[in-house]
């Protein structure tokens, strides 16, 4: 195994260090226990808003706090849920009196390690409201879930409740804007390699050179099935195709288009693939409106992709366009 | 070899077709011949800029085409210079009058197909300057250059020249503002693993297991010397100190320290390359005041990373900070 990295059990708080480094205007990097803050700390009578998760799947979440998304994120280590004397303090931290939502991808150990924090945040006196993202359409349940799996459509829920958070929505309007963007976003990855973990220090699972894992998880989880690698026309219609029946998209409906990397596929490779959803979403008469093309959701070096869909609203674009600042995320 | 490709021998089309599907506000891809311009066309007044080079680094150049740093990129085949009958137009359709910079990396290719261009497009009353990059201090003479190769430092001139041609200067100023970064930034990287070319098939090179290569091109083109490999640490070390080094650094000075993934390897590893860097700038009495970590000079799927360092001054400092919207860069 050859990576950028010392000792593998200092990969994640090692990657830490360089990020609170090099975005020092942005973040504050707290390490007993590790968490990433806005820097500066909560904003007076705003909502806060949290998000946390195993590493491996950087920039999420660490690249995504700053203004206009997260005022803090939580990382596990690799693949590997934060746990709850890690998530106490960064929901505390983000709490300027106006509650907090915390956006939470569903995996089993995410799921109760957050119940079990907020119940701790909550006897302290702090609101907290919990978003559950499962956007994946690929498995109902898998190797980490009960239910579906929160994957790339995360960052569309951080953005957008981020931004609404930002101009001041309370409590409960920041919470119905994220249900509303979980209800309308769905995902669908493919790997064409595995991923390595560096503590475990061999690929995570074995894949043929002439095979695809169509509906793979972001963590090497088993999708629904291998197809012999044909082409991206091919792996763009077989992850597209399921993302838009799910959502019942209908002609003339807007949305948005991601196209996110797994870590090691060229951007100029997501680009081909965007290209090809394009055409097909063309096809069904479905206008794109936004975009997103790039590594935001990634699973370590895995090469490969995944596709989500966000239904538009005229409330929702308002809200995707609205400034944000944060290391991944800029405009 | 498993791509998100169809055709190899559409892979730069089918990816600039979704690149300009993408981001339709900011730029406007043309096929025949094929290069990528800012959308609505030159701003009066301002000096153009153009740069371009072969395919396989995205997101150079196209991805630097925007308010505040390039007018115009033009992408080859991979890993192929790109025309003269490619360059004319680009460069003509740059320039509202102001002339036109032209950033060319060093090889030879890409050296003369420039050189022809200009040639054209100076009979036809277009004043060009031409500024040639060359920060990689690994080898003085390569396979494909006579002298340096130009690297990620390119990103640099092309970001502090840009700002200089939008805040008005003109076709000297701008000329003179790149020349100055270019003698102030250094670059080297590193190879853990090879890429492979689209129409090629099979990968560029063999790098054993166990070991890495110091002083990499980013064309796969041979180093300094392959070494063990031996972690984070050791490697930063290798790439930092002969930048530093060719720098001539000194305690006290001030630098951008701009740490770059070749395409393949996790952002997490490039902010812990990141932070190693840091301390080595630290032990060296050197400030770090501007920072840039991702992948921005890319070498199709290759594991490694390029640490570049950028002498700044307060003027350099300042347009490095001035506003840029484009599809890689947006502040």
């Amino acid at each position: 195994m050859k990576k950028l990295l010392d000792d593998p059990a200092d990969a994640v708080t090692d990657s830490l260090t360089g990020f609170g480094l090099a975005h020092a205007g942005l973040v504050q990097v707290h390490t007993e226990p590790v968490y990433v803050s806005r820097a500066g700390g909560p904003v007076p009578g705003k909502v806060g808003l949290v998000s946390g998760g195993g590493s491996g799947h950087e920039p999420l979440h660490a690249g995504f706090v700053g203004d206009g998304m997260l005022d803090a994120a939580v990382p596990g280590a690799v693949f590997t849920s934060p746990t709850p004397d890690q998530i106490v303090p960064a929901v505390l931290g983000a709490d300027s009196g106006a509650g907090v939502v915390a956006i939470v991808k569903n995996y089993t150990g995410d799921v109760l390690n957050f119940e079990t924090a907020v119940e701790l945040v909550e006897a302290e006196g702090s609101q907290v409201a919990t978003i559950l993202v499962n956007d994946d359409v690929a498995v109902e349940d898998s190797l980490y879930t009960a239910g579906r799996r929160g994957v790339a459509g995360t960052v569309c829920v951080e953005k957008i409740a981020g931004a609404a958070a930002a101009r001041g929505d309370d409590l409960g309007a920041v919470t119905e804007i994220a249900g509303r963007v979980v209800a309308n976003v769905r995902s669908m990855g493919v790997a064409l390699t595995a991923c390595t973990v560096p503590h475990v220090g061999k690929p995570s699972f074995d894949l043929p050179d002439d095979e695809v894992e169509i509906g793979i998880g972001i963590h090497g989880e088993p999708g629904r099935h291998r197809i012999p690698f044909a082409g991206a026309r091919e792996i763009t219609r077989s992850l597209l195709d399921p993302v838009a029946d799910d959502l019942h998209l209908a002609g003339g409906e807007d949305v948005l288009l991601f196209v996110n990397g797994m870590g090691g596929t060229p951007l100029s490779e997501l680009y081909v693939v965007y290209g090809r959803a394009r055409g097909l979403l063309e096809e069904r008469g479905v206008t794109v409106s936004r975009s997103l093309v790039g590594n935001y959701v990634t699973s370590l070096e895995m090469q490969g992709a995944s596709i989500t869909l966000l239904r538009l609203d005229d409330e929702l674009r308002e809200l995707w366009d609205a400034p944000v600042r944060t290391a991944a995320l800029h405009w």
